[in-house]
């Protein structure tokens, strides 16, 4: 299932994509209207706390709208909505992993790739949505750069989650740009300051459900900006692959519904070139990752 | 004003301390009872997000209680409520300053200060309360360390405030150990991991509101271990003071309502002796900061 957030006439929503269709179910609206369910949560992160089971929930509202009498009356054209990220907002900041394929730690000049995992966070107030018209910051920074990444979004509570039962831990996958400051991360040392200019965190289109992608390590990143080729990595090169990243984070950090994970990403970012590639007004970086899109945003 | 969070009956409440008394007043009853107030805020950061007008409203709750025919129904005795952290969960991660009194970043074997601002993040789940037992996560550290420090909650929403209107977005002070794992904290290179062990950031026991500590750089932070003095520092000798912090993190990420910004430890850490002090089963550690309290700690 593709699951997108949305605002429709000023209130926040959530639903599944129609398949086949440029609409999505407004569940809200459904199960207020025909009350399939005994009870459905109000806010998407509520709903992933669900698991697979609002998946199941989803899919049983919209099934009961296709067989309504005007089954129209639940759908919301694309062109009618604003789009958000698919988690709106997360608990907590986001967690991204520094240099997690090989040949990106190499063009960062640092020869081998971290021994121990690297997590630095993005404040949560740098979340944008899919096609949202974003700011390169140069009143602050003169090196804005792209990072596309594969997102895993986190569904149950955990600690000390063992690898074997991370698949469980996890309720889908989204897209995100991991924007960085590349002048202020490194004036600031620790990452997170560079990593959380407002915007700088877009996710997106959809998250796509768990079932739909049963192989994480197995989806290649292409991005472009403005139609030029940048990165055109594969997930099978993350060094900690996302069950390991649960695993590991888990033993030390309680993971909690809604959280995301960013996996770090492939060579070919605007540092990684000579001279540097940096974001300019008036770029478009579209990053899309097999199996779940591709998320597009404009610079000014 | 001092306000406290705690769970009365199973529910998370907060209030001002009665003065004089070892006591809180449950303004939410008193609210619900008396309706004293068109509207008053249901949780703590909600509140906070009204700044000064949050304190008047209680205040006047506090008053019309003490009118009341009966004001011990709306007094909370503090033997029988639960202590929680003044902010119980922050809106996003808690943000921390690395090395900001110069004599600490001399004892971690760094000859000077950084000269710009290095900015940690800690997840809220690592909240714990005053006088709650702790973990020394001794499964995973042999290094838990202990920091003192004045921690600073933001009252309201800012982008880009300039330094000499910080003042209006802070909402008060509170204390805060920001406990450490030292060896996580260089094996993984940015400070969150081990900055994020469950219960490693106690705050409390109160939050002083702003009008009663008009000059946060003039108080002294003592850390005691078992009795034995550590930390003997005073706000004056930070690097960045409180207003900097507020000026300098604004320019690059969105303060919110209830975000809480620890502003750096001084000096007489665990790593700081010879051999290091860390932290034991067993060990207390209290923390002092003028004008505001006792942060008290039992570590197992």
């Amino acid at each position: 299932m593709k699951i997108l957030s949305y605002r429709f006439e000023g209130q926040i929503s959530f639903g599944p994509k129609v398949k086949k269709e440029e609409a999505v179910w407004d569940v809200l609206a459904i199960q207020d209207t025909l009350q399939v369910l005994p009870s459905f949560p109000t806010t998407i992160v509520e709903g992933i706390a669900n698991g697979m089971d609002f998946v199941e929930q989803m899919r049983k509202l919209a099934e009961a709208a296709s067989k309504s009498e005007e089954p129209t009356q639940f759908k919301r054209t694309f062109s009618s909505i604003e789009w958000l990220s698919p988690i709106p907002r997360t608990p907590k900041n986001i967690f991204g992993v520094g240099r997690n394929y090989a040949d990106h730690a190499k063009e960062m000049g640092l020869e081998v790739a971290p021994e121990n995992l690297m997590i630095f966070t993005k404040s949560p107030t740098t979340i944008a949505a899919d096609e949202e018209t974003l700011s390169v910051h140069s009143n602050v920074t003169s090196s804005f750069d792209y990072e596309g990444e594969l997102a895993v979004v986190i569904s149950k509570k955990g600690d000390n989650v063992p690898k074997k039962l991370a698949y469980d831990h996890i309720f889908g996958y989204t897209i995100a740009n991991d924007l960085t400051a590349r002048d202020l991360q490194s004036k600031h040392q620790q990452f997170f300051l560079g990593k959380s200019l407002k915007g700088s965190c877009p996710m997106g289109p959809y998250i796509v459900t768990k079932d739909e992608l049963p192989d994480p390590q197995s989806l290649s990143i292409v991005t472009k900006v403005n139609d030029e080729l940048r990165q055109n990595g594969h997930t099978r090169d993350m060094i900690f692959s996302v069950e390991e990243l649960i695993a590991q984070i888990s033993a030390l950090v309680t993971l909690e519904p809604g959280d995301v994970i960013l996996t770090g990403t492939p060579s070919g970012v605007g540092k990684g070139f000579n001279p540097p590639k940096f974001l300019a007004a008036g770029d478009t970086v579209k990053i899309s990752v097999e199996g779940i899109g591709t998320l597009s945003n404009r610079f000014e």
